[in-house]
């Protein structure tokens, strides 16, 4: 692939989404994003997505407020590999045989394109990183637009340290591995004061909020988010000391995002 | 104080700010904050801020959208003392004399309450979490509203592995002091795969540009944002070998997000 072969090229642009999916309840589109956001997501084409599915969803309420500028069938929605779901753009597996370049190719011939996941801002706590990294390698235009990430609501929400902190991804699933590396993740937060979030499976939320209770120290101090952006969202942030008299704050269906910080 | 005295508490909203603080041109309201955000903080008229003077100017931009409740000169603003602007929210020194409950009094008594710093999310690379963390305490209600973020649309689009990632705030001044940091923020970003982002005050963004080529491995990948949402906005990502042969792309006039991965 020639970056030069087609005149000027198009722009990738970054569109987020909102943080309802998968949910019961959905927030009012202009709620959680702005009016330049969901009028530069209609007049997009041309899409990289997680899930292709959900994306057209989406794009369907965008039409509902913004009228689409090609029919939902019109729309070129084009998924991720499945590698890049499950081991992440970055790993050393999996992600290795896949060139995102090739997911460009409507970009090099001019064309504005978006990029897409299921909740929140693509390649932030989700896959798409890779095919931003390869429009910047051919001289793509890269565009973020403004809408709602958990991760950032949540550390905003916690009270923890904003000015110094790490989102870490997901923790071991075994039970000994997750306990030394949330002990891990404690040092961390509590002596070099850097707050650490990390989420779950919501499947298993229950399993990690015991872990956190059982590994931390009393005075190390937790914050939990929930249903941000939505009417029933929950933020509470205590001392695991506070936490431990208290039922489980977490069901095993709504997505939280846990931060640990001193 | 007695957090149970005057009935239903407020709600405390953290209300994010656009990024054009201090540029010389605006980025239109509507294009980077959701209806919903602009709503609700028309309707608030206590506020606690980073600076008076920007929170005024901030809210008669969204009085010219959304006609505020109270007139300007009607809106209560109570600015974060010096001490928690200069050494951070959770320093060990400075920051320890100074009680954010007292800030609260407000909430305590019924009335929903903004806070907001000058640009972005406040107590995201920004004072004002020591605020949230004492209405966690009281047991006021904490809603982090939607808008842009500077580090996040700068890990979004920098083609970095976002899901693993840290923000450390600002580096070290000194030169041999930074170039040690430096070395060994590339470690966690090129050995352990955490890409780091830092800020640094636009004085010195020539400075650390220099450091940042000097200090780094050729291989390891820097991303530059600066201009976020706005019309000039600039996002790159290169490999610190192909920074080398190209200009200096930052002034010391405009604030930038730098980051680095593998």
């Amino acid at each position: 692939m020639n970056a030069n072969q087609h005149g000027p090229k198009g722009t990738l642009y970054l569109v987020p989404a909102p943080l309802d999916f998968g949910c019961d309840v959905q927030a009012p589109l202009e709620s959680v994003l702005p009016q330049g956001t969901l009028q530069t997501a209609s007049r997009l084409t041309h899409w990289i997505c997680e899930n292709a599915k959900s994306a057209r969803a989406y794009l369907k309420r965008i039409d509902a407020l913004h009228p689409l500028a090609a029919t939902l069938q019109e729309q070129r929605i084009d998924e991720l590999p499945r590698a890049v779901h499950k081991k992440g753009d970055h790993g050393t597996k999996g992600s290795a045989q896949f060139d995102a370049r090739m997911m460009l190719a409507a970009a090099l011939q001019g064309r504005d394109m978006g990029l897409i996941s299921e909740a929140g801002m693509p390649a932030v706590a989700d896959p798409g990183s890779s095919v931003v990294r390869a429009a910047h390698d051919l001289g793509i235009k890269v565009v973020p637009l403004v809408g709602p990430v958990s991760l950032l609501l949540a550390i905003a929400a916690s009270g923890l340290n904003g000015q110094n902190f790490a989102f870490v991804g997901y923790l071991p699933q075994d039970g000994a591995d997750r306990a030394r590396r949330l002990r891990e993740l404690e040092i961390l937060a509590v002596k070099q004061g850097q707050s650490q979030l990390f989420i779950e499976t919501p499947y298993r939320n229950a399993a990690i909020w015991q872990a956190l209770l059982q590994s931390l120290q009393p005075n190390t101090r937790l914050a939990l988010a929930s249903g941000l952006t939505l009417d029933h969202a929950d933020i509470q942030s205590r001392s695991i000391a506070q936490w431990r008299s208290l039922p489980c704050p977490v069901d095993n269906r709504t997505p939280a995002v846990f931060a640990i910080g001193a």
